[in-house]
């Protein structure tokens, strides 16, 4: 989330935060430590992450914990920095629902055809040459390219299962990113795509979508990928081009397969794969390591009553 | 299902049964067996099941036998007690479906945005500071507390997969009951939640659903629990406070979970568990057991190729 | 997809080909492999189907090489078949989607309810006294008995899944059957029905799909199949009479699963299976084999043990 530049000082007034660092200091976007870029602000509330947002490419850091400032950074010091984070992403980006079905700030591109029932949030931009079926809902901000086709009950934007844990509730980390689509990408129907946390789900030019398929935030899908229906990603994965996954394979949060792998169908991966393997099974493992493994579970029970009968 | 209260000749007389028992016994509800109270009205039909029928909370026991009467009870004796339960439940509340998206018997609370596409049903209470997105559909009779979030396109409170074979057809049980969503509940987008038989399917104050989550008729959750998407619960199930589901988890019906456990990704339950016990597999086992199993598993293929070098 | 007769010269004109046969050979319909019929014509663009598609019962081959054409038959000679049968199958059948959320072409039988939000395409045809809950889609051409019910945000009709990989894109092909879906079916909340890809997705008498089951293209179901929540069923499958399947179970396109079968839950199906059993596992095997594989499982990490002591 990129914000217009503003210092440190009116930062820390926002969320009623004491700053560390210079007054001038400034601040030109937010994300979550995934996401970081220099002139960011990140959070951080666990002593065992401290390290690693203070040496991430943030530029700033929300922290629970009078630390020594790293050069060339700020700190702001406040009690709940997922609460402060969360303040500051609803200042910077206000939540405004649209109460018509396709906002006055959507901008529709030629020969695009939006059909009856869908929703289309504000500020959402749609390329030309698409195909939205009836009864999708896009949220605020997401992109959608040329020559992209979403068919019914689809959900591109929605919030992230992202949430911290109180003694009596669960809060919500406030999404603010979006979702981009690129150019022909097909979506299947009732598929659910969520918005990044602060910054984006990218579905990539020309990947397939099938029915009942589901995006966690912050996943980024490559080009040609095909994923069969049913499909899961956790967020935060990051998927290269051409990988394909058949039906009901489930991917684990922040998992990274590359280029050209393939998952065989109801897969459960969790673990980063190289490029061009097949993947089978739950845990998933190599395809053919895992095709031994049955074959000599299928002897197994033989085998026994064999050792047995010595 | 409760019903003001009517007298056990005046029921026979809507069913055309024969009642055994006194003229006046009262009737005061109607439920199915998981969910039977004192006073209510149970159906029986196999005779596998008739003790438990006659012995339960309920009142009055629509069978097709001739039986001995419990003390205090009474039976309606039909030769077809589902399809005479199903008549009872549609006289004591006949369908009358909202033809208008927002009925005008529904009551939304202050500070409830309710987005545009809903249909909120008859006699739906949503409660105070509610984000209703897009295209949501709420049956009537359903309850949502203060501060719930529901994301596009999920259905609350769909009819109970519930079916009686017939020779040439599957007769449905009249899914009378409904859905009590509890105060700062969220639920992800294109979700399902059935509604109970005659009773109430429950999701517990602050608990987290995920996108593509399936919650089958009269489960009972918890408050704070986490589930993340494509889980699938199946009917009746009782799960406790702060218990955890991993993506694309699937309970069977019945299952009684206790409170703080955790199953792992894609893990299929068939048993009941204890509190904070962690399973995973198909079927689910505990976690730690089932990882030795995956480790041995792995050796196997070497295992039998020495064994048989021997 | 049927046609009204038209001659191969006029047909190759349409897709600038050229053609072996005669002049006034009459074509009928156009059809996938799967689902052709004398009178049809088939396309085939990959040397191993040749044989497949020459020797089917099409009677018109749309192929990408000279070769001897069968007796009684006629070939259209074109560099991309499967974009020349796109072509074809778009100009006898135009796409024109209704811009009203029902289509003033399609018919609604006596006491049938299209609750609010709904959108029924173009030709549409449903029966008497089916309820058809908020936000249901049905896409053009697809036809609905009687006594049929839909629950909410199903989706009747989408694409199927069905690619052609070119270098820089995924060439779609052309869906233009319907979805066929027989008296008394049921269908849960969230589903997602495809149509045939040139021919019909069938849903047999009296069956019961849960919430959120998935059902590709060109499926066959028979009468009073019962399917639990979160089932998916790729492209293709015949699935008998009182076949029944337990959630989340997965079916790989085009397989084969004769009257009575069940498949308990989780299941991955990979290979036809016979009357009357029952599979389970991924993949599925006799669940009496499975089971005994699983037990024998349990005791490996003991027995390894065992041996490495000796």
């Amino acid at each position: 989330m990129q914000v217009n530049p503003i210092s440190i000082s009116e930062v820390a007034g926002i969320i009623n935060a004491r700053y560390v660092g210079y007054k001038d200091h400034l601040i030109t976007g937010l994300n979550e430590i995934h996401r970081v870029k220099p002139g960011d602000i990140v959070f951080v509330d666990h002593p065992k992450y401290y390290d690693k947002a203070l040496n991430s490419a943030a530029s700033t850091i929300i922290i629970n914990k009078e630390v020594e400032c790293p050069l060339g950074k700020a700190l702001l010091i406040h009690p709940e920095p997922f609460t402060a984070f969360n303040q500051l992403t609803l200042y910077f980006q206000p939540k405004n629902y649209s109460s018509t079905s396709i906002s006055s700030t959507a901008r529709i591109g030629k020969n695009t055809t939006i059909m009856p029932g869908c929703f289309i949030g504000n500020n959402v931009v749609i390329g030309d040459t698409c195909l939205i079926h009836p009864n999708v809902v896009i949220y605020d901000n997401c992109t959608v390219g040329n020559n992209v086709t979403i068919h019914p009950n689809t959900t591109i934007g929605s919030d992230a299962f992202y949430f911290k844990k109180r003694t009596t509730f669960f809060e919500a980390l406030n999404t603010c990113g979006r979702v981009i689509i690129e150019d022909n990408v097909v979506i299947g129907a009732n598929c659910t795509v969520d918005k990044g946390v602060t910054s984006v789900t990218r579905i990539g030019k020309g990947s397939i979508l099938d029915n009942q398929v589901h995006i966690g935030h912050d996943v980024e899908i490559g080009e040609m990928c095909l994923f069969a229906a049913q499909v899961g990603i956790a967020g935060c994965c990051t998927i290269g081009n051409g990988v394909t996954m058949w039906g009901q394979v489930g991917v684990s949060s922040g998992i990274t397969i590359e280029d050209g792998a393939t998952i065989l169908a109801q897969s459960g991966l969790g673990e980063n794969i190289k490029r061009n393997t097949i993947y089978f099974g739950t845990p998933a493992a190599p395809a053919r390591d895992k095709m031994r493994e049955l074959f000599a579970t299928k002897q197994l029970p033989k085998l026994i009553k064999k050792l047995y009968e010595k």
